[in-house]
């Protein structure tokens, strides 16, 4: 029986590389089902090919690696479901998302624990039968905090992190130990109102359309390379207050939305920019 | 020095179409700077290809022709800027728009004639310095009108007919004449409110979002492929007049972005459906 | 200390009627908060005023009926929070988003139970604590079912009935239970593909834009009032599959922000057209 | 005959406003078509009216100041043609827009004239039959240029300035010529990407959605009140001119939007925010 495969494949650009691609695919009886490739201005190639075929899959990768270009980063079927760890404060709503999708096998992921610098989501997390790791932040340093969650991530070896409403700043030292495997969810449309505040920022600048933006984290706050943004229009009406609460709707529509797309292996990133297929 | 060169192909699907065509490309030296594919559920195949090369172009596509599978729809380097001829009624807000587009070279085609069965918009065509042509309906039938039409497009040999507000219904003996060569912009989110009237229709049924949809027309009316569709929200207060306003910058927007896609040999049709790169 | 009142009203216009409660609110010493009107083409005046004071706002609605002309339907305050009854059938979309508002006291209201004619979603409800009634529909006429269904609900007394995907037709004698008071979420951009299989009928039609509907249920199935409608773009990739999969979430969006605005007192019905402030 | 009338009124609460305004209309046998009234939670009042009645609207002028509380801003029927003079450089999208509108009556303005600091868009204006200023900025200083173009709006006596992609800074000097009166397109989501080369920006950021602005100018450049903003998508394939084609579009439609709305005289400004109703 025919098996679904994926490949991912970035590197500098060669002429033929798809050419290259496809012959060795073809040459191993495997079918194109969908191909997807981009080259960047800069001169990058981005490719990702599902394919079916029953010859064995790793052995079309040897034949890839040693027949392709050195310098590429080829990758074929990565793991179907993610293995990822939620860090949330206080606030529900894209945790209660993501809790409903994953107990209906919706998420292409494991929620293997939620992390909080509170308590107050325990009982939520709780009616789903996930662990629920409260590490106060209280009269601790960062480095002592960060020191005794990255202890609790270590039972889990996540290989995502999701930060689902986590209302900490990370150190660049913590992101080092998940280079490109944080995703968070910003409260507005980065890069716009970047830093705290930002329903309260808009309403002062009176804004006629707020959003929400869910991104890769990287040393810099707020600087990481985006995978999804959306927006709702908004009028005077709207206070600080009402813009928070109708913001939140789009911050769990966009999170999920860009965990879909990750978690599908169908995000790359090159440059601080994300190339999705 | 290299030039741009598109294919465009499409017809049933075979292992390994994607690695023949980049092949052959390879082996005339051809780069490949930006491949869309896609197979439809039935097994139809489309693919578009933009690459570069100094190879001669029409040994490429007699190469392709000879040594890929029969039954290819196989197409190079479609002429850049389409010949259009336009067709009005007394509306002008689509006309304006593609009018000013011409005017300064953004619209991929040229606008041989506008074609009218009122005199109303003569005197904007008459300031674009294009050809306006007034034949009325009146005191003729439905063959004789379109009679006389063709016998004006026969002066102009157009490839596609745009109607962008014309508001005659046309024969499926006329349509015969440019198979999936007319675009109309219907003013209702097809197939919603299909026929005479929709924004009363829309009114009435008090829905919260009107839109508009550009699309080929065929012989059942309304009824032809889907190329661009695009909504604005209502409230209970516009009524059906103030709905019919604020639609026409919807149907302008979608009937551009249409022929946008058109004219860049972006479009296949299959089965009544678009599949659009 | 102020309370913060609510005052709705609707009937024949009469000319001054603003100023007549204006006049009135001003006397009792009320302070306006907001005040939105709307008069429809047809002469029927619609009003929706909030308003601050001390004074008893009995007295108020009694001055009201006396002075204001015969034939306008008042009501002062209503109950904040609505006693509701979900119906489900297999879906958990739309569910799960309305148990997370709730157990967060974010719905407006109070889930007294959940009816369903497939036992699928009880695990899902009972974490949340709530009834949980299985009635199926197997072996009973229409008319038996539904004659379940409403001894079940005469122990609750619901004010509102949300449909949240229960994929039932229900008699016009059942709706005649609940006039104006049962609301559902229509999986299409109505009044486009009316009736089964939405999605797989926007494939066929190969549409751009895939939309969701919530309406209050009348006798005619998806023709009653509309309150709110959202749509997605999607692109000729997308099965009608794909196309489900993500109207859901466009489907329990517009779902909760129709909840929202009927369950806050601002929806008024008028010839099936609803006026929303 | 009744006459439509438009009240505009904004200044500090009091209690019974609404009360004391409508008393006033009904006294002189006017009727309330449509009220549209806010009150900013700093206490400030704004309302907009519009009635039909056969007593003299001046007379009803002088009654409402003298019986309304010192300090607020009142008015009755602006003139409804606004008279205008457009501010443009090179780009013609804004330009056309509009002057395809104002030829077909539907502006809510007259154009009195379009001033540039280039010739490249005279031919277009041309026929349309408006004076074209060509003030070219070139071996001038700031303050000569403005100088000149000051003297040319001494002839026209423009209400409101409309800066359709106007590409030079104006001083704060300047500005003070026309307080809340210069309406500017910026193409940007502000505050995202303030400055120059937003496109550039934007694809530098990697974001998902672009958008455009249109708002007052103050004398922070890109600090006025916004007056409509809307977005578009964009994926990683759209380079940095890719976006600023499409972003033509997005600029054009919300600058026609903005200036519909503030010729209808259904803008105030306060704290450097809009209320529209």
């Amino acid at each position: 029986m025919a098996q679904r495969n994926i490949l991912l494949m970035d590197g500098p650009d060669h002429k033929g590389l798809i050419y290259q691609v496809t012959r060795i695919l073809f040459e191993h009886n495997q079918n194109i089902i969908r191909n997807d490739e981009y080259v960047s201005p800069s001169g990058y190639f981005f490719m990702r090919t599902e394919f079916e075929g029953d010859t064995d899959v790793n052995e079309v990768l040897k034949v890839l690696q040693t027949e392709l270009p050195a310098g590429l980063n080829l990758r074929i079927n990565p793991k179907k479901k993610k293995d990822i760890v939620l860090f949330v404060t206080k606030e529900h709503h894209c945790l209660g998302e993501l809790l409903i999708r994953y107990a209906f096998d919706e998420l292409d992921a494991d929620i293997l624990a939620v992390v909080s610098n509170y308590n107050t989501l325990q009982p939520l997390v709780g009616k789903f039968g996930i662990p629920f790791h409260f590490i106060s932040h209280e009269n601790k340093t960062r480095e002592e905090h960060e020191a005794l969650i990255l202890k609790t991530l270590d039972i889990y070896q996540p290989e995502y992190l999701v930060l689902a409403k986590y209302m900490r700043i990370i150190t660049p030292e913590f992101v080092r130990h998940f280079p490109n495997k944080i995703i968070n969810i910003h409260h507005s449309f980065l890069p716009a109102f970047i830093g705290a505040n930002p329903y309260r920022q808009a309403y002062d600048r009176g804004v006629k359309i707020i959003g929400a933006t869910a991104h890769f984290v990287n040393n810099d706050l707020d600087e990481g390379p985006i995978i999804a943004q959306d927006v709702k229009s908004v009028d005077h009406r709207q206070t600080a207050a009402d813009m928070a609460t109708l913001g939140k709707d789009t911050e769990k529509a966009v999170l999920s939305k860009a965990l879909k797309l990750v978690f599908n292996d169908r995000v790359f990133i090159h440059n601080n920019r994300t190339i999705i297929f």
